[in-house]
C-alpha cells in the first residue's frame, strides 16, 4: 500500500523555473550539470529509490538490524541495495572529482537525498554519516589523511560515523571523556565509550571511518578541550589494503521507536589507534564542518518523509469510499463518496502539501547558496552566502522536521484505523520521523543555535541576507495586483518577524534567558515567514505560466500557496504573541513544583 | 525509567475545591460518596494502578498479544491482573447497585480510569469497552437480556465488545453489510465480518458480550436500516451457566503502531445467534449510547497519558545534567546544570502541564453533568446536564487526544535521545497515544459532529449551556483587579469563538461545506477557550488560598494558568483567522490535482 512516485515536476520546477538552474551551470566546475543532464540524473535517481529502496523500507522495519558478538547484520536486502547504490555512483554524484566524484551541484544532491529518505529512511543514514565524515576530514585532514581514506569513502567502498554522544553527555559536548595519549608515531591511543553512534558498525563496506570527539591530555577544560580524531575499524596498511582490526568494537545496539533498518550503536574505544583532524583542542570546529551538512541532510528527510505520506494519504482519500459530502452525494453511481470531496480531509492534504513543497523551496535556497559557497569565484560572493545557509539552516533543520512529523500524523490520520495498522505502511513513517526532531542537535538546541549564534553573528550580518531580499521582493511587487493576496500577508508577518527579532535582539542583551524563552517560537514563526516568501515567489512563477501546456500544474501551485496563506500563515500571529509575552511565565515557576 | 505516582492532590483539588463535591453527595443515590470516601477510594484506585498495572505497561509492549487457532493469549501478568481488578470490585464502582454496582459518581470513576489509561493504556481497553457495551444494554436490552448478562458484566467475569467497523465501512456505517435473520425463537441468525474488534477475543474473562451493528432482511437502506444485535461468545444456559461456543471466531488480530497489549480483532459471525438490542432499524441510537460513554473514555486516555509522560518528563529534566544556564551556572558545584534550568525546556513541560491540568479539569465538568443526568430528581435539570454533556463530549474527544499526543511528544523531545530509545519508556506513550485521535470516530469526525450536530440541536440550545456560564463568569470577575490577567485574555478569545459559532451558524446554513472546513480548527478553538474559563476559575480558587499551608500546590496553579494565557491561548487567533478564510481554499483545489 506504501506508494511513491518521485515529484519530479515539481523538482524541476524548483531547479529551472523558480531558481535560475542555469546560474549553477555557470558556476565553474559545474560546467557539466546542465538542465538535460540534470534532468536525467533526477530520473535515474527516481528509479533507483523507487525499485530498489522503497521495497526493502518495510522489510527494515519488520526485521529491524541483529547484533551477535560485536557483528550488526543490517535487515534482508540492504547490502545488496548498498551495492547497487554504491556501483550506479550516487555516494560520488556531489564530490569533488579530486577525490573520484561526480562534482554535481549540492542542490541536485540534496533532491536525491530527499527520494532516498522518502523511500527508506533508514537505508539512507549509511551513506549519509558518510558525507559528513567526508566533508570534515576533507575540510580538516592532512593530505596524508585525506589521500588514504577519502577515494574509498567517495566510492562508497568504507562507510564513516561521527561519534561524538557519551551516556553523560550529548547536547553539552564539554563533558566528554573520551581520552586521546599522544604516540610516539604521531598517532594516538583513543579509549572511551560513544552511544548513539549511526551505522557505527554494519556489514554493507569493508571499513568503517570513524570520526570521535576525545580530549588530549592537556586538554582545557570543556567544549574548549576537545579534539577530533580519525578511527578506521579497520588498519590501512601502506598500499591501501585492509590490516588488523582496530581496537573499537561494536557493544550493543539499540532498541527504537522507528528506524529500525538503521544500525544505532554503542562503540567502544579500548587504546584505539587514531589521528588527529586538524588542530588539538580545536575539534568542535571541524565538528560543526560535519554538522552543518548533517543537519540540512536531517532537514531533508523531513521533506522526503512529508512527500510520502502526503502521496499515500492522497492516493487513499480518492480511492476509499466513505460518507456523502455535506453538500450533496458527488459520486451517487457509487455506494459512497471518495474522502477526498470532504473539506476537512483536503484542509489535511493540503496542509502536509503547503509545508511539503514550501520546504522543499526554501532548502533549494539554501542548497544554492552552499554551491555558491564552494563554487563562486568572488570570496565576498561566498561568504555572503556562507551568511545565508549558515542562518537559515537551523530553522531548515527544525521546522522541516517538525513539518515533517506533523505532515506524516496527518497521513496516518487521513487513513483512519487503518493508518495505526503497521501493514499499511503510513505508520512507519511517523515513527521513523520522530528522530530528525532529535539527532543532530535536538530542534530546541536548534532554536538556541539561531538565537544565540546566528542573529548575534557578525553584528547581525547573516540577518540580512535573508531581511533584504524580502524586503526588496516585497517593495518591488507591491504594486502588482495580481500579487496582492501573498503580497499582503507575506508582508504582515514579515513585519512581525522583524518585530520579534528587533525584541529578541534588544531583550536578549540584557537578559539572555529573554532570548531562549523565545527561541523556539521565534523559529517557527521564522520558518512560516520563509515559506510565506517561497510560496509567493512560486506563485508568481505559476501564474504567469497558467496559459500554458501544465495549467494543472501551476494551477495546482497558486491554489496550494492560497491555502498556505489563508491557513497556515495565521500562526504566525500566535507565535508573535506567545514570544513577546516574554521569559516570565517560564521562570518564574519554582522548580520544586515541577 | 517509568515512573508514575497519581497525581492526587490535584484530584482532590478539582472534585472538592474548584468543584463542589458536596453537591454531588446530595444527590439521590450519592449518599454514600462522601469526601472522606472519595479520597480513600482515589487512593486505593492510586495503590492499584501504581503497583499492580504500571509494571506491566512495558510488559504489554514487547510481548504484545498472541494469536492461534481462534485463541488470542493476552501479555503475561495481564490476566492476573485482570483478576485481581475485579476482585477489587473496580468495574463495579459507578455502576447502579441494581446490577452489583457500588453507585459510586461518574466523575470519581471518570479520575480512577485516567489512572488506568497513565499506568497501562493496553489493560483498559479490556475493562473500558465492557462499560459501553453494559450502558448499552442496560438503556436499550430486554428485561431478560439485562437479567442474563449485566451482573456477570458489572462482576467483570464477563466482558463486552462493540461490533461497528467492517472492511468497508468506518465512518459511514450506512454501508454495513453483515446481516441478522430472524428465527422462530426470536433470536437471530447473525453472519459477517467486523474488523478492529477490541478485545473482540482474549484470554480475561469466561464469556465475551458482542453488540453487533447488523441489518435484518426488511432493513431501508443506509444508517436508518441498522440494527444493535448481543451476541455472547459462549450460550448462557437458563440457570446463568455456560453452553455452547456460539458462531462467532476471532480470524486474526492485528499488528499495530501502539496499544500491543490489546488485541484488535478480526471477528467472523458465521450464524452466531443473537438477540435484537432495542428497535430494529434503530441500532444507531443505541450505538450512540455506548458511544457518547466510550467517546469521554478515550477523551480520559489523552489526559492519562498526558500526566505519565509529563511526570517522567519532569523526572528527566530536574535529573539530568547538561550544559548551563544561559544566565550562567546555577549549579557550579555539578558538571553541568540540570535540563530544567532552560527556558526551553520550561516551556514543553509547562505546556504539558496546562494542557493536562486543564483538561482533567474540563473533563470533570463533563463528569459532573453527566452525574446530574443520571441523578437529579428534575427532569428540566437532567435535560441542561444532558445538553452540556452533548455539545462538550466531542471537543474533549477531539482535543484532549490532540492534547495528549502533543504532550506525550514533547515528553519524548525533552528526553532527546533517550525518548527514542524504548527501554525509556517515554517512546510507548506516543504510539498508544496516536490511536486515541482516530479511534470511537477519527477527530475530524468529532468536529463534524460539532459543527452539523451540536451547534444546530435545538436551535442551539446545547451552547447555551456553555455560553451563559462563561459569559456570566466574565462579567461577574471583571472588576476584579486579581483575576484581570485571566479575564482579558479569556474575554477576548471568548468573544472570537462568539463571532466565529454566529459566522458557522449563518453561512454553513446556505452552504455545508463552509460549516465543515471550519470543523477541526473550530473544535481546537473551542477546546482553548474552554480551558481559558477553566484556568481563569481555577487561578480564582488557588489565588484565594495562597496564604495557606499549600502555597506551593496553589502557587503553580496560578503559575500554570499565566502560563497557558500568554504561552498557548494566543493559538485563538491564528485559528480564528484560518477558520474564518472560509472553504474556498479547500473546495478549489482540483480533484485529478491531488
Amino acid at each position: 500500500m506504501t506508494t511513491y512516485s518521485a515529484p519530479l515536476r515539481d523538482m524541476r520546477f524548483l531547479y529551472h523555473e523558480l531558481y535560475d538552474g542555469a546560474e549553477l551551470t555557470g558556476l565553474p566546475g559545474y560546467e557539466e550539470a546542465t538542465p538535460d543532464l540534470v534532468d536525467a540524473v533526477l530520473e535515474e535517481a527516481a528509479k533507483f529509490c523507487e525499485n530498489e529502496l522503497l521495497p526493502l523500507n518495510r522489510i527494515g522495519d519488520e526485521e529491524g538490524c541483529t547484533y551477535e558478538n560485536g557483528v550488526v547484520r543490517t535487515p534482508p536486502g540492504f547490502k545488496a541495495a548498498y551495492e547497487a547504490y554504491t556501483e550506479a555512483g550516487w555516494p560520488a554524484l556531489s564530490v569533488d572529482p579530486e577525490y573520484g566524484g561526480q562534482g554535481m551541484p549540492k542542490t541536485l544532491d540534496f533532491l536525491i537525498e530527499e527520494m532516498v529518505c522518502a523511500t527508506n529512511l533508514a537505508f539512507g543514514t549509511y551513506p549519509g554519516l558518510t558525507v559528513g565524515a567526508f566533508n570534515a576530514i576533507k575540510a580538516h585532514g592532512s593530505d596524508d589523511l585525506k589521500q588514504t581514506y577519502l577515494p574509498n569513502m567517495v566510492a562508497g567502498k568504507w562507510s564513516g560515523t561521527m561519534c561524538l554522544t557519551e551516556p553523560q553527555c550529548g547536547t553539552d559536548l564539554g563533558m566528554v571523556r573520551t581520552r586521546a595519549v599522544p604516540q610516539d608515531d604521531g598517532s594516538f591511543k583513543i579509549t572511551g565509550t560513544k552511544i548513539f553512534i549511526t551505522a557505527g558498525e554494519h556489514d554493507m563496506t569493508e571499513n568503517i571511518i570513524h570520526l570521535v570527539l576525545a580530549k588530549l591530555p592537556d586538554a582545557p577544560p570543556g567544549i574548549k578541550g576537545i579534539s577530533l580524531f580519525l578511527v578506521p575499524k579497520f588498519m590501512v596498511k601502506e598500499d591501501g589494503s585492509l590490516g588488523a582490526r582496530n581496537g573499537v568494537m561494536c557493544g550493543s545496539i539499540e532498541e527504537k521507536m522507528g528506524i529500525h533498518g538503521s544500525s544505532t550503536c554503542v562503540m567502544n574505544f579500548d587504546d584505539a589507534t587514531g589521528w588527529l583532524v586538524g588542530v588539538p583542542h580545536k575539534g568542535m570546529r571541524a565538528m560543526f564542518t560535519m554538522m552543518n551538512a548533517a543537519r540540512m541532510g536531517v532537514a531533508c528527510q523531513g521533506i522526503g518523509l512529508g512527500e510520502a505520506t502526503y502521496q499515500m494519504a492522497a492516493t487513499y482519500a480518492k480511492e476509499r469510499l466513505q460518507g456523502r459530502s455535506v453538500a450533496g452525494p458527488k459520486h451517487p453511481d457509487k455506494p459512497a463518496d471518495p474522502l477526498i470531496v470532504h473539506p476537512d480531509i483536503r484542509r489535511m492534504l493540503l496542509t502536509m502539501r503547503a509545508y511539503t513543497e514550501g520546504n522543499r523551496a526554501l532548502a533549494l535556497w539554501i542548497t544554492r547558496a552552499l554551491d555558491y559557497v564552494s563554487k563562486h569565484p568572488d570570496p565576498a560572493v561566498r561568504a555572503d552566502h556562507e551568511d545565508l545557509a549558515a542562518l537559515l539552516t537551523p530553522i531548515a533543520k527544525a521546522f522541516f522536521t517538525d513539518c515533517g512529523f506533523e505532515v506524516a500524523n496527518l497521513g496516518v490520520q487521513i487513513h483512519g484505523g487503518m493508518g495505526f495498522i503497521r501493514e499499511t505502511g503510513v505508520e512507519q513513517y511517523v515513527r521513523d520521523a520522530r528522530i530528525a526532531q532529535i539527532y543532530e542537535g535536538a530542534n530546541g538546541v536548534q532554536a538556541l543555535d539561531l538565537v544565540g549564534r546566528k542573529l548575534p553573528m557578525n553584528m547581525g550580518r547573516p540577518l540580512r541576507f535573508f531581511f533584504h531580499p524580502v524586503s526588496e521582493y516585497i517593495e518591488a511587487k507591491s504594486s502588482d495586483p495580481a500579487l496582492m493576496e501573498f503580497i499582503m500577508p507575506l508582508a504582515k508577518s514579515f513585519g512581525r518577524l522583524q518585530q520579534a527579532t528587533g525584541w529578541i535582539a534588544q531583550e536578549g542583551m540584557k537578559d539572555p534567558e529573554q532570548a531562549a524563552a523565545a527561541a523556539s517560537d521565534y523559529l517557527r514563526l521564522f520558518g512560516l515567514v520563509a515559506l510565506a516568501y517561497v510560496w509567493t515567489r512560486m506563485a508568481e512563477v505559476a501564474l504567469a505560466n497558467m496559459d500554458g501546456g501544465e495549467r494543472e500544474f501551476y494551477a495546482a501551485k497558486v491554489a496550494t500557496a492560497r491555502f498556505f496563506m489563508k491557513r497556515l500563515l495565521p500562526q504566525s500571529s500566535a507565535l508573535f504573541a506567545a514570544l513577546m509575552s516574554g521569559a516570565d511565565t517560564l521562570m518564574d515557576f519554582e522548580e520544586a513544583a515541577f
